[in-house]
């Protein structure tokens, strides 16, 4: 029966029918971006993505060079930090960190004025200053880090997919201007789409790539 | 300056401007899924979902009436469990759950030599029979939980959101056609469409409805 099939091989045969369906619309992917822009097809049934989805200069491979050396990785949201691969992190050495609920970081939030959103990207920013920054919610986050690299912060990558209808195609062209301008690398999905379903299957594309860098004999079929 | 706009400010505008955009496009929501698909939106910013989603008679009513009971909640991934508004389930007296990482149930999976997904619903429809059950991701889970409803299990509420390109259109099919039959609610995002995302934005939607039955003096926008 269909469904007693393993979810590796459903996960192989989802990938082909994307690759599949990408190509029936005549759209050839530039191979290094592909793994990322596949994974969040993948996760979000959304072929917009193909047209939203803007990458640096080499942003995936740099980001995945990263990863390899223990890079960790901050999000903006628990949902998000729950949708990042631990074992697949952890075997690179790496971890990832969601400051949202740190009391902390509420006591400072409250204290600043500002939202918890904005003092957790602050105190990522001090804390761990050449991490993966990765926003799939809080449009103020990305404005945060935007201010953060104007002020010299150099994140390894900023992942930028906040969702909604307030702020966010500003907080995404902001960043992407100020990442190219600091020559810092960015992903980030232009529009209003996006959330932290997308910014997991990111995270967890560029994961995958930084263990086939790591061991190349084990390189699937991603 | 935006980016220094509260949060509820922007939650409000938002859910202003997809107002505006869905009467834009002529289309009139059923007063009472309105929250549920506003939410929705608000999550993913794709007004597809104005034609996917899909309500058993009065399921977000009944859903939100068992919330207001302490009904608990259980859902496939801990993705969806972290986007669950915890304070505002705490007020109601309930409580959310996943299986997904519970040792027992991988112990379970591999003896019963199935996914971990399908075990983790079995627990859940052993432990808490009478729960809402969310699947933002799995078709198998969706699948089972049909069998088990086949079988006698009357769960408040199924939310069949899974996400994807393999089983997962048949998956919804299939759980919405057996809910029908048993006479179970059931909210559903037909199509390859949905996730875990979606799976919390329906849940909390239900449960800021449940805390307006149970406190209509507090009545907010949604």
């Amino acid at each position: 029966m269909a469904e007693h099939r393993l979810p590796g091989d459903i996960e192989r045969s989802s990938m082909q029918i994307i690759r599949q369906e990408i190509a029936g619309l005549g759209v050839t992917l530039k191979e290094e971006n592909a793994p990322v822009i596949l994974r969040v097809i993948h996760a979000t049934a959304d072929f917009a993505y193909l047209e939203t989805l803007t990458f640096s200069p080499k942003a995936a491979a740099l980001a995945s060079e990263a990863l390899t050396k223990g890079t960790p990785i901050v999000t903006d949201t628990n949902m998000a930090l729950s949708g990042v691969s631990r074992p697949g992190l952890k075997k690179l050495g790496g971890e990832a960190f969601c400051f949202m609920a740190d009391p902390a970081v509420a006591e400072k939030a409250k204290r600043d004025g500002t939202t918890r959103a904005v003092a957790a990207m602050r105190h990522a920013a001090e804390t761990l200053p050449g991490a993966i920054l990765a926003v799939g919610n809080a449009p103020t986050a990305l404005f945060q880090i935007a201010e953060e690299i104007e002020a010299g912060l150099r994140p390894a990558l900023v992942v930028a997919v906040p969702v909604g209808f307030v702020n966010v195609v500003e907080s995404k062209e902001r960043i992407v201007s100020v990442c190219r301008k600091h020559n810092v690398p960015v992903i980030a999905a232009m529009g209003r789409k996006g959330g932290s379903s997308v910014a997991a299957a990111i995270l967890n594309a560029l994961i995958y790539s930084a263990a086939d860098l790591l061991d190349p004999a084990a390189r699937g079929w991603n």
